[in-house]
């Protein structure tokens, strides 16, 4: 027999049932507001042949050493996702009939073989929306409509939805005169990272004029203060007129900021992107329009945009803010007195859960009170406990768990007594 | 840029959202039983470290050409899961202050290096419940109850859960003065396979007496006329005929069938096992007790029992069957019958999402046929088609998309008519 403790792997995590209860719920409720905006279920395999993930963007081979590479025993080379877009790409090419515009979510796990940190771990959930087959910015718009719903429908109060388009900021470096765009976009992304100093230092560094690039990052102003302001002099600023305009017709344009230090680092970012915060510096979320990343990876040429939740950084803000409610719920522990209850415990239990109510019992043969003292560590809501007193008048005291109440109720209309 | 077309990775394959849509109901509605059966969502990562694996039930590094295993860049060895009760076994350890009994389930992908063949991917779903801390028979009955109500819900009319004790065939074999128990055992477990006459001639081969066994295996009778028969010889019936009393008192006796021929290969079981069947040779899941297999690995002695589901299994047998009906969903498409009302139709689409309607719209300024074909395309159970007399009117006629009906409607009512 060998004997040995064993963790999980490391930068991986077990997630116990209390806090997985809050996961189920955060992406039950994410699944819902998705769907009622019209995106349909897609799952890719958890794995995908490396090449695929290699040729996305042109990211080459340097991407092996952020993800779980293996060769299977054939030798093939494959790698754990990362994330979704390149599985859909390739799935968009397999099944050239798929109706377009295709509108998809995909809420699981992703690997990323980061230095595992406080919330940054090598597992972890996303919770993606994409849209292949349109390049109105209608889509994008749908995509920024979605994840306000999602936000709203979670319990957000403030948030907002930063948004920019690369297509301007591309005009607008290129006004500067500046020639290593590519560079710049790099800096830039790390605004948030290493301040405005920073930048301005690795842009020096970089051989690349500052003052400019300085000056429309501290672009200050209303939305359609900047809009006006950039509309004098730069023609790309049409989309992200539209796709404002289309906001406040729906009523989201509050939680919209056009921000012009926003890039988003992937580099197969073609137009609007978006960035998704809880607050300052809380990101939960981005994505933007890829117009180009289909056909780059051998499909058709399909335009693109989606929007995507990292769903346990949402989870851990929310139970950070205590933004999950110890609500009541349909469910009911039945304590039997003594051993001759038992059986009948155990029957009106199966009785219950057959009419829609989560209960259980002692599977234990233990005394009253360590029942009681296991209903209370599960947090259970109700609690009943029975007796032959109780079976013979065919009556139960339900005790609410949470307000400490108690009722008399027919042991045949526990279940309505109960249920909502 | 690099062109090349990827395909799904050898044994694995996509779920495109028309099967994707089967597949979240089933799991949500063994989700929503196993809940109500006081089962809590536990989740562990996708991979573990290998050695955790080769230490199940002394499986050791056979076990290897089994998954994928591979090294991280630390040369850390990892597998993948092949199945959740490792984990399980593994959290146990980590966490000895969970409240037991521990009733767990999780719902989630496994792999497994086999052949890929019809039925059989390297990448499918399992459903687990698992009582651990509870040596009763109440538990193993718990896990039977689950399971007939998991059945039950998917609308399964004809099932069978086949059941026997790992104990009373030990037990059998030993008054049959057999020495080589185990395999005995690995013979038995073939008979599905092999037939009778296979089972026979292996057993020859490895000098393993047949006339006894072969009487065990074709025992035929009802449960409680192979329990009579049983009792006047073996001291282990006790648990089976403990189980069947308990199961006759909560109704479920009917779907269980004794029998004697049940050993399941697994290793680790040490008492009852089960397997559920679907009919004839379609088997879909299975489970037994492991009191051994969590101190085997390194936790404390703690009893265990559970059941399994085959989720890939069960979709495809619903679907074969034609189980999943095409049921009105309260979803719709708004169809702009020109450009001047489009802007009007996303203002409704969007006001519905809000109001819990699935709601969608033509984000690619399509003319009405090909809107009507989108929608088609997709299965949308209502259409409603707006021009500018219907927004002066505010009346909209809706179309039942399964029935071919239409009926009249407010535009401020569409949430309430098509809604359920």
């Amino acid at each position: 027999m060998i004997s040995m403790k064993f963790e999980a792997p490391k930068g991986t995590r077990d997630i116990l049932p209390d806090e997985m209860k809050k996961y189920n719920a955060v992406m039950a409720k994410l699944r819902a507001v998705y769907e009622r905006f019209g995106f349909q279920p897609l799952d890719t395999p958890a794995f995908e042949n490396f090449g695929l993930f290699a040729s996305k963007g042109g990211l080459g081979d340097s991407v092996k050493d952020e993800l779980y590479y293996f060769k299977d025993k054939s030798d093939r080379e494959l790698a754990l996702r990362f994330e979704f877009t390149a599985s859909l790409a390739r799935v968009i090419s397999n099944n050239t009939n798929l109706p377009k515009p295709f509108k998809r979510y995909q809420i699981d796990k992703v690997w990323r073989y980061d230095n595992p940190q406080a919330m940054r771990w090598r597992e972890f959930r996303q919770a993606d929306v994409d849209i292949v087959g349109s390049a109105s910015p209608l889509a994008d718009v749908e995509c920024l409509a979605v994840a306000v719903e999602c936000l709203k429908e979670l319990g957000f109060k403030e948030f907002m939805i930063r948004i920019n388009d690369r297509k301007l900021v591309d005009e607008m470096l290129s006004s500067f005169k500046i020639i290593k765009v590519k560079d710049a976009f790099r800096i830039i992304d790390k605004l948030d990272k290493i301040g405005i100093d920073g930048v301005k230092k690795e842009l020096k560094e970089n051989d690349i004029e500052t003052k400019n690039i300085e000056k429309m990052l501290s672009t200050k102003g209303t939305n359609s203060e900047i809009l006006a302001e950039l509309e004098k002099k730069y023609k790309e600023v049409n989309t992200l007129k539209e796709i404002l305009s289309y906001a406040k017709y729906i009523g989201i344009d509050k939680y919209l900021k056009l921000d012009l230090s926003l890039v988003r680092g992937l580099a197969y970012y073609t137009g609007p992107v978006f960035e998704v915060s809880l607050g300052a510096n809380v990101s939960c979320g981005g994505g933007g329009r890829f117009d180009n990343l289909i056909k780059t990876m051998g499909g058709p040429e399909l335009p693109a945009t989606g929007i995507s939740f990292g769903v346990d950084r949402v989870v851990s803000v929310m139970i950070e803010r205590g933004m999950f409610k110890d609500e009541l719920k349909n469910e009911i522990f039945l304590v039997s007195v003594n051993d001759s209850v038992r059986d009948e415990v155990m029957k009106i239990c199966n009785q219950l859960r057959t009419e829609g109510i989560s209960a259980d019992f002692d599977l234990m043969g233990r005394p009253l009170s360590k029942q009681l003292q296991y209903a209370n560590s599960l947090g259970i809501s109700y609690v009943a406990v029975i007796s032959d007193k109780e079976l013979k008048e065919k009556t139960v005291k339900i005790k609410n768990m949470k307000t400490g109440e108690e009722k008399s109720v027919k042991i045949k209309e526990i279940s309505k007594s109960i249920g909502q």
